[in-house]
């Protein structure tokens, strides 16, 4: 019996997941500052409600006007969705203070309470019968209390994976941490996508590896992306090779494993 | 006269050990994410299920129903033996809370008891007669409080030791992090098989290594695997070298050590 | 709908913005000491005077007077424009304590009340129609409460960007330190730009990269700059690249991404 | 007046040693995790019992019975010197608890209480006449508490020296640590003998080096070592050699220092 | 409006500094143990006195005693200067307690008490008009208390700049530490002259760069220097230059920046 | 007028100091386990015995019997110069308690009080007229409280210097610190001699260095030694050099600064 799939409409990202993410996989996307998490997560929904797949965006970093407009900036207007009960932005950033925060639907009351917001992201997951969700960040949630981390993964994993939906969690790391956000939370996932910003010999580069995803077999390269203002492109068929002799992006002619 | 030893089963693995783990061994599986503890565990217990040795999986991070479905994945269907009495998964994941928990033999309200879970523990081994047992994750039981974490492990080792188990504790590592999952924790068991997962020149590398086995003599090499939809197999016959003049993996003609 | 900008007047500073900092976007200046930081700043808001933006200078590291000395060195008199309601420094150094403090418009009693600090920032905006605001350093605000770092910086970020102007963040980083200034500061801001300046084979180099910038594509290479007595000038057509072999600063031909 | 020493009988050790360990040496025997530390003490008093010589095994990290079983595995079958009153163990890990413990004669009840476990020492050395003891490990008696390490390796050293015995105190230290157990540990210890398992270019090596001995010159050179099921065997005449272009154990011509 | 300097008659020094130190700057003379940083503060001082400018040696570190001794032996009697009221030593290290210390000028009876430090040091700078201070070391003002880092360095700022003083304050770092004594302080600074000394392939090495200094360019190169019978000489027109092929200490034909 | 110097009279040494110890210096012998600490103190305190110089040895880390012992085994008898009153050991390790401790004249009850030890040095100083102190080690007196090193440092040195003595402390580092034991005592010595004892390429290499000395110049190399049954021999004519090819002890044709 084949694993059911969630494609990511990513373009090059299913190529590299061997079809795309596994049905109610957890999956952990981590990256530093300013490496592409958040563009990822937005056109994942973006490209599931294309597909016909409602989704949800749990705002814990942004102001929901603010993402709105983001979204915007790449052709992605979720509004018409938003109205069409296909899509809903839970607001955990504002505690419903404003102007803006009071035509919010999906308003959790107080961010610091992580019990608050399953009972909201339930409730949502619910009305709109969610098949993807999305959480920016799921660091908030411990930044200042890193002994949490794993029971608050674990409970949300609880719910999101019960409930049917494929999600995905961005987990912020500092620019010179080499891990995923915590031995608790990298193990807990289901799966790990790691966004990498570089500087090689004073230039950035992006590039994304997938480090772990349970159900099924993926490309075990680091693959070079650019985020354009369509959003991102993942060229899975060229790897990143750090060697010892320089930096080389090379075309794959076949893809092994 | 000879050591008694139990075969894990896995292909390549037994050849490694000299035969197996020496019998009423506590052994660490440890690993970073995503280097495949869960499945070595999983699977150790599925053969010997197939050699008639009753077996014990003490589940500490997934749904029990959750494991059920991962373990078909790759062919493991354990509910005849559990039926049989032959298989045990003891729930110590979920509390007791939750439709399908109620359905479980084996729960452990207080997860965070270790008493409670040893106890448990026990009367399962005696009811169906284990000669295996997998804790996964052993690191989840002294995650937040480290100091503890070397006579969790004392404690264990004398139960399973004593109950004439062969057993193995999944120790989940930070991608990190260089050690075995602590100072207090690596020299009590009796041995450490470490499981890594490295990217090399852009891609990502399985390989394990054997860093001690009480009782018995084995492979002193790294030895390259992979994890396909039948589970791990090892090659036992070649070797993972990193050089200062790149990284290779050499066929072995003759096992010395 | 193409994105509104602001122009930093810094020579060589828009080429690589691709035009200038997209308005509302609070960014973060960090650096080690010595690395051009203040001047940066000061030379931002000097520019917006000049194409008849006001602005704001949030002094925390330096007295008001001082300032204005320093400000005058590089030939930037902001007397004239102070007069003229187009220019403010917030006194956020002195308490209000010294003769010299007396003569100041807006002071902050209380530097270590960061509720009191936004409710000066938010009337000083107000009364001269802001356009771009520095807080120099934003670091001072949670050097001793490393854990309210990410809040501070989120209350400011609500206030700036939602009053409508572009802003700069001063985030002092120690010399030996790679980040930019801690996870929960460098996820919240909108962009980052870093300033470095490297000792290489017994020379000092001062270089810049752009590490992040939200809702503009932009230089992904590291620049040098020069700090002269007209203030900083960046060639943003050549790079400063550290390969295996050397350091070279190389001229660009045309400039890819 | 030369100085009087003992024999490690170790093969190949007591060249190293210019002739043995000088008597009433109180000596580190340090390494991670599956470096041969408990067979290095095992062979030692063993090797003592052959040349009559009386000794103690003070068990803090293993069972009796265990240890009993173990060292038979190397055909080192203590029983009959205990009946004796040759050999004893101090059962300072079960805590008297146990149908098994009930039959050990000298047992510490709290294993914590140090003073308690220095009383039971000092009447068992003084029933047996012991020469040599070793305790396994004494990392154990500070594991949670590093600050009182050096005054309990202090309080032992006394003892140890003060009847007249030579001894090895046991170090563990964690696989990526590169001391020998701190520096309150180090500094008070007679002599330090380091076991190292490194893994060169994908193969695991043994090998020791002795740190330091009062009271003799020494052997300064790596050498190899290897772990039969006769016990250690050490390479005196061979040394491991870790270069910038390589690993090399050459064949030593003449000892030099 | 060119900016006023003070020399600081050191040989070679104030052509890195393009004319010596900016008036009223304070200039942190940050290095690990022996690297001259006392000798270069005193040197500034006995410079200032033969340039007729009055100076203050506050004294944290060394018995008022004993600094006049050490002065000496390189030529620098201050006594005479003290009597004409052009120079005074701060016994900040006494306590007052002992005859010597009875008959100084300048005593802060309770040197743990930064508020009284500062009384006496306004007073002193007022009495002989003194236009450099030297305070050694700045680092025993928090060494034990490296929160309040900053504020001292702010409150000694405040005054010395204040008061119209050109003034160095010595900061201790350890010998392996590559900073210059903590982030608040190090960007408090309005420069920092960083001495070093570096073991190169076995000899130990000499050198200095000036790594921040407001209101002036100035050299970007590290310079050898070394301590003579005279003080210090620093090679300004040479540059120790640490590359990949070895260390050089070059010859500058011209002095580009 | 040249300084009065302190003949160290080992072999090698006065060389390396250009003369000897400038008197009334405090010098930090410094250096990890097993790099001959300990010898170094005690063969200065035997060669000023030789010279007529009354000396003293502070003993924190070892009972004086036993002192007495290993100091014979290099020929070097304290007794008869202690029945002449020339030499002393003071006893701050047993507190008084076991026979042979009754024997010993200079006595602190309690080792953990530095008021007191200081009392009894003072006491013993004048007895004998001391020209010469050692102090075995001062790290054990702020082993369990880092932060008071300093203070005690500070204390010792006006006793020890303000009595006119010339006195050695010996500093205890970890194996894998690179320090000479925490900036505040660092910084307070008047000298630093480094010992070093460092595995290159599987060999053991003694070497020391002599980090700062006040008030003399001394040698700025890496000079190897050595330790025989005569004591410590330091080669002043050869340089130990570490560098990119290799390891190279080179003879010196003339010794250059």
């Amino acid at each position: 019996m084949p694993v059911e799939r969630v494609k990511t409409g990513i373009p090059g990202m299913d190529e590299i997941l061997h079809g795309g993410i596994p049905k109610r996989n957890v999956v952990l996307i981590s990256g530093g500052p300013g490496t592409g998490k958040t563009i990822f997560g937005q056109q994942y929904l973006w490209n599931g409600l294309q597909m016909g797949e409602p989704g949800i965006l749990v705002a814990l970093e942004e102001h929901p006007v603010q993402i709105r407009i983001n979204m915007q900036q790449f052709g992605w207007d979720v509004r018409p969705y938003e109205r069409e009960g296909m899509f809903a932005i839970i607001d955990a950033f504002t505690g419903g203070i404003g102007e803006a925060a009071k035509r919010e639907r999906y308003v959790v009351r107080d961010p610091t309470d992580v019990g608050l917001l399953i009972d909201v992201l339930k409730e949502a997951i619910r009305d709109i019968g969610a098949q993807r969700v999305v959480i920016d960040s799921v660091s908030t949630l411990y930044l200042t209390r890193p002994s949490v981390a794993r029971s608050v993964v674990m409970m949300l994993k609880r719910v999101l994976s019960g409930l049917g939906t494929t999600s995905l969690l961005i987990s912020q790391v500092s620019v010179t941490e080499r891990g995923f956000g915590g031995p608790g939370v990298e193990h807990a996932a289901d799966g790990i996508i790691r966004l990498d910003l570089d500087e090689i010999e004073g230039e950035l580069k992006r590039s994304l590896i997938v480090w772990k995803m349970r159900g099924t077999s993926h490309s075990m390269r680091r693959h070079p992306f650019v985020i354009t203002d369509k959003g991102i492109i993942v060229y899975h068929n060229k790897v990143l090779r750090v060697t010892r002799r320089g930096v080389f992006e090379e075309e794959l002619r076949e893809e092994g494993e």
